[in-house]
């Protein structure tokens, strides 16, 4: 079923407004969440409008939070999200990143007591319309086995790095720190298709191709999928990220980060409060003025798309591309949803008396 | 044959001195050159000696750089390496980064007009010692495909990051964003050995195993290997460090990066001034007290230290303990080179009447 922006936009608004956000932060979480699925990063989107929900309503989200700064330094700040919404804590953190950046030359914002807070691209992005570039991570549930190990210690957590140009269109990379995000294994879960060699183990460590296998305390592997392929990479950079996000905060982190499914038991003593994000922004003209910066990256950008592709390929993409090609085709086209996804809106619509 | 760390650190001086360097930035890049060998990263060590002497002869190195800063904020600088070492450029710019966040937070330094840094790690670490986070990047001359190419596009582009920890050793990650270091591909050749798939591909863009494929127009592949488990994420990553390395300083980036050896031809129309490096260094105390910071670096580690392994697996590895503990048996039992190296630093010897 296809679904408009404005429609999507609007019924998400009043869901947010239902659970007692206030207009500003419906509005600011309404907006990153469809992000997700205008980009087509489907898993992200209002499919997880009721996950969100059954957070607040088992008390671990606050939908009026006080979010503030409790230690600043002139490029840096930690903010305490008081509980809430991803969405709503993420958009805030980014902006105090981007103040610091606009008086020292880049900002770095450490975020603990948050919840997830959708796409991390969405984040990043805040900063190019300031010619900067924007840096967005977070922390997750743990999910992913470090290399030579069989326990979940860290989560899928993405890394987001926007970059401005000119002419050209910004280079926005937008990726989980794991060989496949779990949003894929979802899709293929649907599909009763196999995963790849190669994206997660079983719970002995064994090379395994089912897709059910987190059921069956199985794993994520790192990006780089064995040691021999660099997963100690992957597990290095999910770490950063953790560390980053929740060790300069004080959030949990590593097994400690509190589960997205609300009916999940929150972790035993955990060392922090809530999840972790960790933005950055860099005013471009910190570094060279921004018209040359800008000049280079269409350059740089314009040089790397007519790089030779290979036999099959019909060209060679600028990370941003897709989720930008799918954006253009979705605001005209609309927006998909799977029939499970639609299901599980209209129980919202019903429970708050809303109209999809 | 094995050699101490002071004989090495001797010779390597003198060299540096013979080819005019002063005798603080003989010292520096002896330190910087040696912590590769001292580390187990061969490939990067003395290794190299006469790859740094061939460029100096062939007028790309300059011997005695004057060193500057060519803009600055408060938490950011660029500095112009004028064609040194970058064995000396790179300790001075992570410097800079240091003093910048000892008053702003953070310090950010971009660097262009440089040549090859030795390893990533040893840079990074200079932040530990002021309870700093330290990051060091790097671009280099084209070996790596992008994703759906089979043009040479990136270097290896490296990543480094050390966090300081408190009982605990600290986390040094350091690692390049292909699936594979080129120094492992040279120790399969001297070996007559194959690659495992996944580390090359040949010039149509086709698997092989063939660990000489980049002599035959071939490419190593971005980390993730292939599409399907995350190259793209690979191929984000290198370019993200050529940015920050070279289209924030104004060094020349992607295909247009100085190659290594000396008897390689410069790229035609360079877009900027030699290589480029990026800097970081976060002040801990930026974000929380550094005592408390530390002692959840210590349980992050410790719980991390005894995640349980798989079969087969004696235990999980944290960031940087492959190489502390190999020099830790260096600096004892001394460090081994190979014939091949002993007789390139011979040829050393004898040119500049000098003891090995």
């Amino acid at each position: 079923m296809l679904f408009s922006y404005d429609q999507l936009y609007q019924f998400t608004y009043a869901v947010f407004k239902s659970i007692g956000c206030s207009d500003e932060h419906a509005a600011t979480a309404t907006r990153g969440l469809i992000a997700a699925d205008i980009r087509g990063i489907d898993s992200h989107g209002v499919a997880r409008l009721t996950g969100y929900v059954r957070l607040w309503e088992a008390g671990r989200v606050n939908a009026s939070p006080v979010l503030q700064i409790v230690h600043e330094t002139p490029s840096t700040a930690v903010v305490d999200g008081d509980a809430g919404l991803g969405l709503v804590v993420a958009p805030y953190a980014m902006q105090v990143a981007i103040e610091k950046a606009k008086k020292a030359g880049t900002g770095w914002v450490s975020v603990r007591n948050s919840n997830h807070f959708g796409i991390a691209g969405h984040h990043a992005m805040m900063a190019l319309e300031q010619d900067m570039i924007g840096m967005a991570m977070t922390n997750a549930s743990a999910l992913v086995a470090p290399t030579f190990s069989i326990q979940r210690m860290l989560g899928t957590n993405p890394i987001a790095v926007a970059i401005p140009a000119g002419r050209q269109p910004a280079f926005v990379a937008d990726f989980a720190t794991t060989t496949a995000a779990n949003g894929k294994l979802e899709i293929l879960q649907r599909k009763n298709a196999d995963t790849p060699l190669g994206w997660v183990q079983d719970k002995e460590g064994n090379q395994t191709t089912d897709a059910n296998i987190l059921k069956k305390q199985g794993a994520l592997l790192p990006l780089g999928s064995d040691r021999e392929h660099g997963s100690h990479k992957g597990y290095a950079l999910g770490s950063i990220v953790d560390i980053f996000s929740a060790v300069l905060s004080g959030a949990s982190y590593g097994p400690w980060v509190p589960p997205f499914p609300a009916y999940v038991p929150m972790p035993e003593n955990m060392p922090g409060q809530g999840l972790g994000h960790f933005f950055g922004a860099m005013r471009v003209d910190a570094f060279r003025p921004a018209e040359e910066f800008k000049q280079h990256m269409d350059n740089w950008i314009g040089r790397f798309r007519s790089a030779t592709p290979a036999a099959g390929q019909e060209r060679v993409l600028i990370p941003g591309d897709p989720e930008r090609e799918i954006e253009a085709v979705r605001m005209k086209e609309g927006i998909p949803l799977v029939d499970s996804v639609v299901e599980d809106l209209q129980t919202l619509a019903a429970r708050f008396s809303l109209q999809l």
